[in-house]
């Protein structure tokens, strides 16, 4: 008998009715012969309410606790969704990231997964359950204290699950039907990707596509579990994110798989850097001692009348502050001009395998900003993504115009967007 | 260094506000000089809401996903008091029953507690961190699965916890004073009890005595834990219940310890039942049967013309229907006339050990409700306590008439009540 592990977010979760609704979907699965194996965020805006009550009581909250507190929004989820199913004629049991064996390190609130020994799992299983699982939590291995996956963390307890059970497919229930060539909020002839490979959805994830995080996505390309994306809220099929095509879906290739964008990047300017050996290097040094996490680098090629060069590099708004502080600090060893500081950009990236044996890609790709009159301001490339940074008022137009341009536009709007998102 | 045990009920820390007041409580017991483990309820109406939660997903929710569910509650508060005391400069770590070595039998929703292994207390504790403990709940030896104690179980887990721990007391933290010779709601002049016996608060906890439960005194008599009733919105001294008055409280051991009153029970009267033996038997066998936990039995004497006599007894309001149905069933065997059901009773009992070498109770008793004109329907008395049935018009009345005639009137209205009830 083949096992499926399904994850349901909290926007499919958000009330009673969500809950009966996924309850349906579950023993339909069951129904058609799977074991199954359930993840569930916490309700809706549960944990965003948690976060809000511990920042009445306690600036800033202990690591521990906080990660205690955090729990119970799944703890609640996942008791509820067992009873819906009960209530349907069918055994299920729920059980804490604990109880299904997810051992963690010790790093409260961003705690990674080290090991998985779902022998509970496997036994309520084998009796014939469906087992509802706490996604995003788990216990450390040293001091058996609870602990938190971080944002997306469900999505990597599903497909940590599948691995560990040597399930058939990581099912990972969303508010959209599957992974698109761009966002279908932006692109309303966004079309669904049926297959993408694990290479891919990795750059898109980096690029801006919020979908799949990018550690969830490792953890499924290491120990090669097939997920298929998909909606909670329709019956169609989305889109398998896999090392090839699954079974008789014979899909080729795409060249190019998506539009990615992403507008929580500021840039920083470093500007009037002495270029000589090591001045990089006390600049990033000095960023990552900060722990800020940057993303495009461009260095210009030094003017050869001054001897100065310009830095410039992205990283998340939220690190901003920081990073300028730690920057200030290293001006007069570094002996720089200046710092500019710009939050209102945008990252646009093309990604696609496919772009490694057509050279006319990179082309085409500017062509088509050229032609909707965006201005590119930096670029950075790998062998499968090409990244340019844009004005944010551009990235709708500059968007379109790439989609458009790699004929990736679909012959009707097709694309749906149904709720929320959810962790 | 001596060892407390705090609870705090879910009135207590209903919000933000009231987790912080009850933080600063806690860590002044730790600055003088105690160690201090601390059992907490959930938040307010939280399990009431999850209740209802559960309601809109399954009409009879299972035992062991409902356990899951409400534990929940005790997980957002116990952290939330962690962080708050943490906030305050000092050490606080959770812990869930499970975690706390509250092992329990398999009965979910009501389950008992039949060990206590606080090792990770202990070494918290003597790490010199506070423990915050999740009341309410732990977990099955058989199974290792969440369980929960019923209403008024954190209560119980406190009791427990001390005597595991060899607390010097357990402090039982509510929204009253004390425990008062009458409630506070009907007499104004209800004075609070200094001390009191743990068999008298036994009788008043049976006899309608919302304070402490009947299952924690037990709990505290049979391992002889100290129990000190008190307000978390006052710092008054509250009521003291054990065996003997403690250290210096030099108390006289009262005649009287209160009135309590209980209107939460009906009266069912079985219309002639032929006076042979076995009848009766028959009749509360049936009712047995049907899981109707029964109170005050009568039995008139029968007439002698007839050979007929009534059987009366009280139950719970809410196992009336049940009853009922289950005498229908044996009219024919039994041969009884009918049945009578009356849910518009009161039942006024007086507590005190002095009664048993004071003869003249029962009669002051019966002399105080007749001056108040309060007709008695059923009477039934044990060793330290009288009870008696009236209509539930007149319970107000009486139970002042007794209180005065009994000398129990403080010269002031001193009772406060600050909240609603925790759980």
């Amino acid at each position: 008998m083949s096992l499926v592990v399904q994850k349901y977010g909290g926007s499919s979760v958000a009330d009673a009715e969500g809950i009966k609704r996924v309850a349906k979907r579950i023993v339909d699965a069951k129904k058609n012969g799977h074991q199954v194996v359930v993840v569930v965020s916490a309700m809706g805006d549960t944990t965003d309410e948690l976060i809000d009550l511990a920042g009445q009581v306690s600036p800033i909250p202990a690591g521990r606790e906080f990660d205690m507190l955090l729990t119970a929004g799944e703890r609640i989820s996942m008791a509820l969704l067992a009873m819906a199913i009960k209530n349907l004629g069918h055994e299920a049991q729920s059980f804490t990231g604990s109880q299904a064996g997810v051992i963690t390190d010790s790093v409260h609130n961003k705690a990674r997964i080290i090991d998985v020994t779902p022998g509970r799992i496997r036994d309520s299983i084998d009796e014939g359950n469906i087992a509802i699982v706490a996604g995003f939590q788990g216990v450390s291995q040293e001091g058996k204290n609870i602990t938190t996956l971080g944002r997306g963390g469900s999505d990597t307890t599903a497909v940590a699950l599948a691995a560990a059970l040597d399930a058939e497919v990581c099912e990972i229930y969303t508010d959209v039907d599957g992974v698109f060539t761009a966002d279908p909020r932006v692109v309303k002839k966004a079309r669904k990707i049926d297959w993408i490979s694990f290479e891919d959805m990795l750059e898109l994830a980096s690029s801006g596509s919020k979908v799949l995080l990018h550690r969830c996505v490792e953890y499924a390309r290491r120990y090669n579990i097939p997920i298929h994306v998909r909606s909670s809220f329709s019956g169609l099929q989305g889109t398998w994110v896999s090392n090839e095509p699954q079974g008789d879906r014979k899909v080729e290739q795409a060249i190019i798989s998506g539009v990615a964008h992403d507008t929580s990047e500021a840039k920083i300017t470093v500007v009037g850097v002495p270029d000589k050996p090591g001045e990089a290097a006390s600049i990033f040094r000095a960023i990552a001692d900060a722990e800020v996490n940057i993303d495009m680098v461009v260095q210009n090629v030094s003017a050869a009348s001054t001897g100065l060069t310009d830095i410039s590099f992205t990283l998340p708004k939220a690190e901003g502050r920081r990073a300028i502080d730690a920057l200030e600090k290293t001006r007069a060893s570094v002996g720089f001009d200046s710092l500019r500081y710009d939050d209102q950009i945008a990252k646009i990236s093309l990604v696609g395998a496919g772009m490694k044996t057509n050279p006319g890609v990179t082309a085409t790709f500017f062509e088509a900003l050229s032609d909707a009159g965006v201005n590119i301001e930096l670029i950075s490339t790998s062998e499968i993504r090409i990244s340019v940074v844009t004005r944010a008022d551009d990235v709708t137009e500059a968007v379109r115009a790439v989609h458009t341009a790699f004929g990736l536009d679909s012959d009707t709007d097709e694309a749906v967007v149904y709720g929320g998102t959810g962790r």
